[in-house]
């Protein structure tokens, strides 16, 4: 070691080196990420077995570092081998598309490398997120209020039970939930499955996450869940958290806010809305009646990072509440961090408010798009998207093949593609399951030309269909015609 | 809205002016950020009083979006005003300095801005993910196991609580902490205060953190361990996880692992490293004898952002386990993301381990610097931070007025800084009060006029100290020269 570490007197980094080697590295990301990962003339995925994969990346870990140019070429491999996400044909999921000045804010947020847990580190930061905060609020309705932003809806969801247990019970925090009688959670069979997930992570127990039914467009039931939760007091355990969905990852379904918040003022309950995937139909003026009644909620969550483009991961827990619950119920006042006899206001020191420590800034990118674009513009993306989607709905049902699983209430469109060798064959007995089949196959010549991504899934007794998410600021009615096309093409032999 | 959507077919954001906006963008971030930003001619930080810092930024989210001159200046803006984390005079967090390997890591990560649940839509980055977690494990000493990069330290120690406690009631997951016994959480007073946020978080409540004793160095007495663990038992509580810290948060102490293993192993409990901040000393030859026994552990949460300049979040959580628990624990197997269906392993469908959903890859900025400079790159950081931490310490005991908390074992230097009025006063009733509002003064002084930042805290019986950490790899001797020069300079007239 001695030798290597001869000149002590000087810093291991050199800046010139480095920033040269940025400069190479920005030129490469640009080329093959930004222009040819959103050109319709070049592939979306190139698929490659991951043994294959893996042996062209020569992931291995050595001993000794690597020269500049072979670093750049692995640059240049991880984007060529990685899925261009932000393609106008890449719907495979609840993110696609670029924003440049979100994407301008992330790489500031890289290179400022802080941590939103105290004024004196983030000073920027703890103003914008209260600000970015406040405005989302707005949106929702209220003037007042607290929030933070979370690595992810999942956990924001997490972030609500967390609170809603605490408010009906403070003694949870210190004496666990075994002080506590059972309690149970609510929420319908097509919310995410991070309900489930938070309430196995926080000790509630999946058993004790409530079905509530829906109807046939996938909707809860206002009248069933009052009566589950009847149920649930008559049997000695607690209703504490009622989850609605503001827009459900397969189906896209607003679940009935107001209808719902009288089911649970009667009770008492704490009203969280999963807005993650719908949240951004409040800066429409057109479609934020999808929401009506948010208002009346105790917190929603909202993913940015999804419908707004904003870049992963932007998520906001959004509460009402004006008692600093955020704070009681997370706080562990650490000394070495959140100290009292600083010299300035020590309440903009949020990090307490947070289960984590290290929080990275999610903030800046949302912030840096909505200062370009204005509340506007992101309202125009917004009926944009719904645009298209009834596009893409009144062409499917122009063209043979293409069966809506129902009509679309938001940007997701469900489908099925019936093949040819399968249409008018409803009624043979091995239909479904040879409709079960279409989408995977479908799914993976897609993938293997390269051409197309889009997710499929069954749901209760509907077996696999496709389900696009149109959004993306990138796409417009060509890519809708593309898409059916291709699908058409891609399965005309089954 | 119809005149703003006049231009339905084409897609909302231009190419090339989106493009050229970053490239301004880029321009001041290198400029700002990684050129003034790390000159020690310039300030490490641009203190302002948050009501004038607002005014300043002008943060409010308005209808209107901005023209391009104004938000390139908002890009400069918020540069300027924020902490300059990379700065050679930043001792203030267990982060700081830049890696420029990792920063192209990061922007790459950013641009490509996808999620590592799936194979498909992450290809290259679960390879990636596997084989980076497989190189850490290597370096705890594990041929075998499992793992996930996870939103932080905090998180990853979470992560192993609740492995811990699936594995021992499996059917904690379905039915909630009301179908267990109390079970108890073993930690020193010294350990992150992570581990008491967890155990509220998921349940088991800040009073089942059982706190044992540590030595006058800050490490955890494993008798004492075993006489609470003897204690708790007889008092019909399960004794359920065991959390020692390899380098702990204010004195960077590291726990006897060895002997606590035997502890652990006596009472069959799961031993939890919490390396976070100390993990690093694991590449290092000369150093890895301070986690000596970390293979005996059941898992270690080890933070890249924190040591090894991986940038934020960056922080993995390993385990030993290969029963595939991390899955069993965690699954939810929704059927939207994870069909059995696929035309590919869907084993390689990682995110099902996660409680996450989203989840941000984190991997390939460690990945590239890794490559860039090898491990052995890696243990000249390491190796170099503790040559630096000791002529720190030499220079200090040479010097009048520098106190030492306890001698370093690590890259923490924890010292009072005795102003010249209070030099020999050690007997005096008020030298206690005076000395702890010696380090919040300095403290102020030395934000506002922004040539140095460290960090200061009282911890058990000690007043106010400051706590220095040293190993960014940009700065060397005459930067530990500067920073006691500087303290004198700032504490002169106390
Ligand atoms: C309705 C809904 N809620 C929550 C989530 C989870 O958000 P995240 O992926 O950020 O954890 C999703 C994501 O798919 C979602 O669709
Ligand atoms: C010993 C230790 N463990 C855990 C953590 C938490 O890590 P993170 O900040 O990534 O949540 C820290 C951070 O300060 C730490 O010092």
């Amino acid at each position: 070691m001695e030798a290597a570490l001869c000149n002590l007197k000087d810093p291991l980094i050199d800046h010139t080196e480095g920033q040269c080697f940025l400069d190479e590295a920005i030129k490469i990301i640009v080329e093959e990420v930004l222009c040819k990962g959103t050109d319709v003339k070049q592939k979306v995925c190139e698929w490659k077995e991951p043994n294959e994969l893996a042996l062209l990346l020569d992931l291995e870990l050595r001993e000794s570092g690597e020269q500049q140019e072979r670093l750049l070429q692995r640059v240049r491999d991880v984007a060529k081998y990685s899925i261009k996400t932000s393609h106008p044909r890449f719907f495979n999921q609840q993110f696609a598309g670029v924003d440049y000045h979100s994407l301008a804010g992330r790489f500031l947020t890289e290179a400022l490398n802080t941590n939103l847990f105290t004024y004196e580190v983030a000073p920027v930061f703890v103003l914008m997120e209260m600000e970015v905060l406040r405005s989302l609020r707005q949106l929702v309705g209220w003037t007042e209020g607290d929030g933070i932003f979370c690595p992810g809806g999942s956990t924001s969801n997490m972030y609500a039970m967390n609170l809603a247990r605490y408010r009906l019970h403070p003694e949870v925090k210190s004496q666990g939930l075994w002080a506590l009688p059972r309690l149970a959670i609510f929420t319908s069979p097509e919310s995410h499955y991070s309900v489930k997930k938070g309430a196995a992570f926080l000790g509630f127990g999946t058993d004790n996450v409530i079905l509530v039914k829906v109807d046939e467009r996938g909707h809860m039931i206002p009248e069933d869940l009052d009566e589950k939760i009847e149920l649930l007091k008559s049997q000695g355990v607690i209703p504490c958290f009622v989850s609605c969905t503001a827009g459900t990852t397969v189906r896209g379904a607003f679940d009935p806010l107001d209808r719902i918040a009288d089911v649970c003022d009667k009770h008492k309950l704490w009203l969280h809305v999963d807005a993650a995937w719908g949240g951004s139909v409040l800066f429409s003026k057109q479609h934020r009646h999808l929401m009506k009644g948010v208002e009346r909620a105790n917190s929603v969550a909202w993913n940015p990072h999804k419908m707004l483009v904003a870049g992963l991961q932007c998520s906001a827990l959004l509460l009402k509440d004006t008692t600093n619950l955020l704070k009681r119920c997370h706080s562990s006042s650490a000394s070495y961090l959140f100290q009292q006899d600083k010299f300035y206001d020590v309440n903009l020191d949020v990090g307490d408010k947070s289960v984590q420590c290290s929080r990275k800034v999610d903030c800046l990118k949302l912030w840096l798009m909505w200062k370009a674009v204005g509340s506007s513009g992101l309202e125009e993306r917004v009926d944009k998207a719904f645009i298209l989607v009834r596009y893409l709905v009144a062409q499917m049902k122009k063209r043979d093949g293409f069966h809506l699983v129902c009509e679309p209430e938001f940007v997701n469109v469900c489908f099925w593609f019936i093949p040819p060798s399968l249409r008018g064959k409803e009624g043979n007995a091995d239909y479904q399951n040879k409709l079960a089949k279409v989408a995977p196959t479908i799914k993976e010549r897609m993938m293997k030309q390269g051409t197309l991504m889009v997710g499929y899934q069954p749901l209760g007794d509907m077996v696999n269909f496709f389900r696009v998410t149109v959004f993306s600021p990138l796409v417009s009615f060509k890519d809708m015609d593309f898409f059916l096309d291709e699908i058409e093409r891609l399965g005309s032999d089954l």
